[in-house]
């Protein structure tokens, strides 16, 4: 009995966690990270802000898993793209505009997870994802130099090139509203011209 | 005699004040912002911590005045190297080759005006100055478009991915050290290929 009552808490106390995480993500998603305090947080599941701190050890801990959790998804998204096309320019073009799309969608989300000044333990996480946006692309752009589709190329510095200029690019037309369709379309065309594609 | 007695205060303090900002930067120039505490500063000038205190307010004030203050430089040099040439193309290329050559010269320095995880007030500021870069950008390609030298792009887009682009792509090399001269001509030929030119 004291066992099974024992999984309840457990489970109880996850099932919390995700409820308090989903509810720190929507915060950053219409107010970006400054939005997300942890008195905001208690309001919105309830609680007081000493049980918040139960779940979340610090506000910075906090940041960083809503940064990663949103962080992850985003890459996810590209990553498929990337992969659901054969062709390198196809791969290429597919993973800047899945990107794009994606901000434009929820643009505050995306300028938060971009360039939002923060904690340095978000900035930290911000520096690892980058790398792995970067990754992703250098193996489309690694393939496309082996076949002699893309000209010679060191394709770590290109990738890199190319999440940088995505995140850089977009933080003025997220925060001005587009024009989208010509700022993703300039954006594609930016990359393939960047790698000779 | 009270009166320049007060100007001689003043100035010995302006002096003390430049003397404590030019170690600053020396901090950082050797170890990023997390070398530079006021402890170190402190041991440096041969000053207390308190009075470090009375020259800059507080920590974040002083690292914001010494990004500002070192990125200044380096946005002057791209400036310079940019309007150093009347062709579209050669401006473009030089800007990018001085702002990644001044990077390969003082790497800790680069990395920790371009990324290194640091107070939020930091932060604001890289927004900032990297819209400045962008503006030095934009006006070349604004210039290459009217006169269709560059083909049709929005300016404010490509000037702004490419500043993304410099600054992502040179975080790996600075790390491990190059190969410099591959990594600059990479990029300047990533950044000319991407604005067409």
């Amino acid at each position: 009995m004291a066992y099974r009552e024992t999984t309840k808490v457990l489970e109880k106390k996850s099932q919390m966690r995700s409820e308090i995480l989903r509810s720190a993500e929507t915060l950053v998603r219409v107010g970006g990270f400054k939005a997300l305090t942890i008195q905001a947080l208690a309001n919105d599941v309830n609680m007081s802000v000493g049980n918040i701190y139960r779940y979340f050890g610090n506000k910075d801990a906090l940041s960083v898993e809503v940064f990663r959790h949103s962080t992850e998804r985003e890459l996810l998204a590209v990553a498929q793209a990337i992969q659901g096309k054969t062709d390198i320019s196809q791969s290429l073009e597919a993973g800047v505009r899945v990107f794009a799309e994606r901000a434009f969608r929820a643009p505050v989300l995306a300028w938060a997870l971009i360039a939002e000044p923060v904690e340095p333990a978000v900035d930290e996480s911000r520096l690892f994802y980058r790398e792995a946006y970067a990754r992703l692309f250098e193996k489309v752009i690694a393939e496309g130099v082996a076949s002699g589709t893309l000209p010679q190329q060191i394709p770590a510095l290109s990738a890199a090139a190319i999440v940088g200029a995505l995140a850089e690019s977009l933080l003025g037309p997220l925060e001005h509203n587009g024009p989208e369709q010509e700022v993703i379309d300039g954006l594609v065309l930016f990359c393939l011209r960047a790698v000779g594609a």
